[in-house]
């Protein structure tokens, strides 16, 4: 049950020139759905990814990692359903052994081709279901399988998250289409979960890279469904040129800003889908940390309140109990910390003022914020200039339902 | 419903020469059940304490700490069922009402009243409920009521903790008895829940503290149920002299030490009991991680594996998915982690070896792992010597329904 998600419409996603999608059932999942996506990338694009910065990182993450230093991608293939982490080397060859069969098939060189994977951790991966599937997978790809693909990689996920966005640079018009999946281990650290956008500006490989360093920053790494970083996580950035655009040579050019402004907005969207559609979700939560002493300690303080059990499950049963999020503050483990200078506000209820619980705070102003399914919990330090912003969910019934059955 | 902890018999409870106990109901809980209890301690005793770490501590730890560094100790004033915590000042005054009116009835200074208050964040103090029930408590006082404290010092704990020992040192039969109570909001730092430890040995003051200091490091420090350290969290170590032993003034005597390792025993037992007991508790679980570079990276590696909420959910299914333990090692954020050195045991099963899944590993050895009420988690990093130990629980229904149903 995700909170204020709309389910995409096929209509809504715009494609990309330059870029190709297609899905199939490889029968790797153990219902009925999608669980193969192909994007095949025009030759002459530029392409950017981040990883999964956990150490126990997925043999798919290892191989695109390598695969990316020896050739211009021009494949990503994406299995849901199974993770291939924690799976050695066999899985290492797994995932070598499914690029090469499809560069086989499409005339190109193995290490074009980027694999991902995202599901069950330690089961090794089925290759032949999906060599099996490819030839099938090859001949569905289309400029306009957007809809299908955002589908085709989701694992828990109850919706499929992916958004559009045109404008103009330059007198070119310019679109940029976006697809993610989430939704459980979703602490994502200096990566993201499964997620690709792509447009066909024309962009140089050093601003693509800082464009999509600087939006997974402020978007993807900013989200938390239950502090558990993934194996798998990967962000990928797509750039055809198609477009006929000039190409894109300086970050700061207002060229280049006005691309990132609409990269960094779909990334956003993205990740706010991914904590919407929260394995259990029913409460969109922003945890905003202001005056601070500097943006980490801000994120240290954010975090500690939307990881709180305590104060995720105060928010599943809307009850007003701001003394966990009090707690969660206190022992979030900032030095010098001086609490009569903090104040804690429930949307613009304020709760705490000077260290002290507000004196116009009643329970009926407490619990008129709870009862919304989009909260925002804004704590003010006093300490410094710097703000950092989270998003998270509430923790549920649901949630435990889901990951006692499901295997991540 | 408590892991494997079997409800206490009064008769097993020792009573502590110099320490009489009593307990009431003063009507602070919603239940009928009791909420307040003393403990008077013989004028010559000496007594140590450790309090929260959490920096938004509640009234009575600020009260507690001050009054003990302005006289001996002679009472713990201990109410359930409102926390005293995020009160301000006026928590403050209700902490110190609560003592003067007890000094006055038993012609005491207020400085030796100890306050401590365990139950709801939020909400101020029932002084005059507390005052009104002062005077029935101190005509209970006993030196057998240890059962019943153990009972009034309760919040969501489903059964009373206490255990009593005793050891003849220097040929003086010496008796340690102690309470504890959980069983939410559990991630002590460097303090512990609510607990009190007496014993009728003589003992000097900075030999007590080290002795408290030591024992809490071992037991009530090493335990987790849901990460949330408390506002309110305390540990309480008298010695009465009673038994007309030698004062200890040498921790590293024989005698000492022999007194020493009974009150880490009881601390251990009493921690593990806060842990069986933890809120919607199935599973009780120890996890080591040994040949770490030192105690602190083994505990940090420990304490991802215990808060990581998949993991705590698969022990809730008794899952053996271990790829969720693997992941929560990898995101552990150990610096130049050598994953090919790192091996992972479910009790004696070994599921990670050099970093590979091992290769004896089977689906049936895990779940005959996992189908145990009581498990290891073993994670060897072979990277140095240093080894350390926390306890958890799991993450289950009952856990989400208790906190999104009790205001903590």
């Amino acid at each position: 049950m995700a909170v204020n998600l709309p389910a995409i419409q096929a209509a809504q996603l715009l494609a990309i020139d330059g870029v190709r999608l297609a899905t199939a059932n490889a029968g790797i999942k153990d219902n009925d759905q999608a669980d193969l996506v192909l994007i095949e990338i025009a030759e002459g694009s530029t392409v950017s990814a981040v990883y999964t910065q956990n150490a126990f990182c997925a043999a798919p993450v290892t191989i695109a990692k390598r695969h990316q230093q020896q050739a211009p991608p021009r494949y990503c293939l994406i299995n849901s359903g199974n993770a291939n982490a924690g799976t050695g080397q066999q899985g290492e060859a797994a995932a070598i052994s499914c690029c090469r069969s499809l560069a086989e098939l499409v005339a190109a060189k193995p290490e074009t081709v980027l694999p991902f994977s995202t599901g069950v951790i330690g089961q090794q991966l089925p290759v032949e279901k999906i060599q099996a599937a490819l030839p099938n997978l090859i001949s569905d790809l289309s400029n306009d399988h957007w809809f299908d693909a955002a589908h085709g990689i989701m694992t828990t996920d109850t919706l499929a998250k992916a958004v559009s966005k045109k404008i103009v640079i330059e007198g070119k018009s310019i679109t940029v289409t976006g697809m993610a999946k989430g939704s459980g281990m979703i602490r994502p650290d200096m990566a993201t979960m499964l997620s690709y956008i792509a447009t066909d500006a024309n962009v140089a490989q050093p601003v693509l890279d800082n464009m999509l360093k600087q939006a997974a920053e402020q978007s993807f790494n900013r989200i938390s469904v239950d502090g558990d970083t993934s194996t798998n996580d990967a962000c990928v950035l797509i750039a055809t040129g198609k477009a006929g655009s000039d190409q894109l040579t300086d970050l700061n050019s207002a060229s280049a800003q006005a691309l990132y402004q609409v990269i960094a907005e779909i990334s956003q969207q993205l990740a706010h889908a991914i904590v919407r559609d929260g394995e259990g979700a029913t409460k969109f939560v922003e945890v905003t940390v202001e005056q601070g002493q500097n943006k980490t300690e801000c994120r240290q303080v954010a975090y500690t309140i939307a990881h709180s059990p305590l104060v995720k499950t105060a928010l599943f049963a809307s009850d007003p109990n701001w003394g966990r999020i009090l707690a969660a503050v206190g022992r979030s483990g900032l030095l010098d910390f001086d609490l009569s200078k903090v104040a804690i506000y429930l949307n613009e209820v304020c709760i705490i003022k000077a260290g002290e619980p507000a004196a116009d705070y009643t329970e009926q102003k407490g619990q008129a914020v709870m009862d919304n399914s989009e909260i925002t919990i804004r704590v003010v330090l006093e300490r410094g200039q710097a703000t950092d912003t989270v998003w998270t969910c509430d923790f549920s019934y649901d949630y435990v339902k889901i990951n006692a059955e499901y295997r991540s």
